[in-house]
């Protein structure tokens, strides 16, 4: 990871998006640019340098871990810090009357942004920065495709550690808890996001975390699982049936995996995200399941687990190599059952891979 | 829990607030008033009603948690649904010309209230409301107590775990897979934050995750964890030695230790929460220590691992029956070890409680 690269880059682009310096708050996006993993940090940048700001608690962290910024260490939050800061070096900032400094109004809270506000203002003119560093961070480099590459493997063998526990009686969350302790086991830093082990009626639920719930003797099990390895996140969902499976039961499955398959037919570069999420609704509508498919066909994954894009109806982004998206159409008929697909795709020169691809049949345990 | 009870307290405070609307979306607060767990949801508070906003993810779990307040899923993200009702249902909030509706402006980002603020200003005038939730939230209930104990007495068996699997050559994140198996089979809804296992040099990192480092033949190992149980969250610091503990090292962790005891010996209704941090600090300063303890002395504990009360230099709030604290102070020497004890206390009617009490002495492995 080229940290003190990523940080020219940016700001080398701060006089095109007419900003004199850029405070980044948001953590990921301070780890993406400097290598900070702790969790009270501000990364201010200009055009002629990058400065770090965390507490009392990281001096030796930030020594060790971030590359390319002056590190200020300041017995106040981060952000009071980095106001303090610029307050006090100003005239070596820009020449201009009037100095624009950009914020990521996505990250920062009202009463946040009112304290720093209060700190810079009569030096400062504030405003919302575009997305510079989501933007940056949705083309992922070939370190962090292989760092992606390395979680959707690791991650995608838990499947096989769920289907070792999943029986009727066996509580959800201990099917978890095998899944996460295998994870660790392998060296994942932990997971990225709580299991999701939903059964019988709970399947219905597109986002039922692994509950005290027992595994019905019949009936759909959705397990929706992803590790953190180096920093980086995995994303896999898989539905199995204990039990026999109902006619109606092989008929949607068949359709939600048709629909997962033709949305990965449009993964290539040039395409937008709206066409796949598109992609994926049309072979629903065509059984009549549409309705019942209730959130968007996928994100960008990565040093966050949701990140930009959004693969969701009348989102326009275009798809470029590098990127790295899940592709997850589902169908939750409400009260009674449902099934999710899920694969992370990187986008490719000439089309796309699967990463970790792998069995995706109707299994009956 | 009495769900509805919560709001209605909370609603009726809302004229002495001078405000005809509050709108919750910080998801901690969500669940506390209406006991919601999924991850995107508002809660509008008025004085006739709860009107609770979802997405189509979690139709069927809204119906199944959401307590007291009228349900509304739509396409969209919860504050944009809230501002649509909000504008359309605007005549039965209030007859005031000037009707004041109060966001969680902490809580809040910058670009999400210029969303909502563009649906309702023409008809609300919007401002930060006060901590309202975080002020209740700050006495736990009965009920809140018995899941509190419950989750810290789960918690602080975890410590046998680690004492188990800590031996010299073991990596750090293979400690904390154990201990986190044993918290799932336990019945845990997961941890309530990265487990810190922080060996050797790594001892004097205060926020040093368990890693892929391997605990060293000798040296001091931070060891901090905590469970999710039914929804309340644990927190507890051990420090131990492996092998045989030098002079200073006995020394400075006695000075941990009685800085601790010092600080717990504090809590009680009608102090505040400033003080309980002097009385620690007080302890590391007689002993010259002051200096590497870097971070606060606690922090409020329930369904957030960091909730108000801060337990910290100069904060004034005072302790009150019911409220959970955490008291942690730590000595880090900068490239060489750390030590660092915490303990979850009840402050009672006439002093406090210590939850899940238990051995604090000096443990060379």
């Amino acid at each position: 990871m080229d940290h003190p690269a990523r940080q020219l880059k940016l700001r080398s682009a701060l006089g095109e998006n007419r900003l004199d310096a850029l405070l980044i708050t948001h953590l990921p996006n301070v780890l993406y640019l400097c290598g900070f993993t702790g969790s009270a940090a501000a990364l201010l940048l200009t055009e002629k340098e990058s400065v770090f700001f965390s507490d009392g608690r990281y001096t030796a962290q930030a020594k060790a871990e971030v590359r390319g910024a002056r590190i200020v260490i300041a017995g106040k939050a981060p952000l009071t810090s980095a106001g303090g800061w610029l307050a006090s070096k100003r005239p070596r900032l820009s020449r201009n009357r009037q100095r624009r400094l950009g914020v990521e109004a996505e990250h920062l809270t009202v009463a946040a942004y009112r304290r720093f506000a209060k700190l810079v203002e009569s030096d400062f003119r504030l405003g919302s920065a575009p997305a510079l560093v989501e933007q940056a961070r949705m083309v992922k480099d070939s370190d962090e495709v292989d760092r992606i590459r390395a979680a959707a493997t690791l991650g995608a063998t838990l499947f096989d550690t769920a289907l070792d526990a999943i029986r009727p009686g066996i509580k959800e969350a201990e099917v978890a808890a095998e899944m996460e302790y295998a994870a660790r086991k392998a060296g994942a830093d932990g997971m990225s996001f709580p299991t999701i082990i939903a059964s019988g009626k709970r399947s219905a639920l597109p986002h039922g975390q692994a509950s005290a719930a027992a595994i019905p003797a019949r009936g759909f099990v959705v397990c929706d699982f992803g590790v953190i390895l180096t920093g980086y996140c995995s994303d896999r969902t898989r539905t199995v049936h204990v039990g026999r499976p109902s006619q109606q039961a092989r008929r949607v499955y068949e359709a939600v995996q048709a629909a997962q398959q033709a949305a990965l037919d449009a993964v290539r570069p040039g395409t937008s995200v709206g066409q796949v999420d598109r992609a994926a609704r049309k072979v629903l509508q065509k059984q009549g399941l549409a309705k019942y498919f209730t959130h968007s066909t996928g994100h960008g994954v990565g040093l966050e687990i949701h990140e930009a894009p959004r693969v969701a109806a009348g989102q326009s982004e275009i798809l470029r190599p590098g990127m790295v998206i899940t592709v997850e159409p589902g169908v939750y008929l409400p009260g009674q059952w449902g099934i999710r697909i899920e694969d992370m795709v990187l986008v490719t020169e000439r089309g796309c891979e699967v990463l970790a691809p792998g069995n995706k049949e109707l299994m009956a345990l």
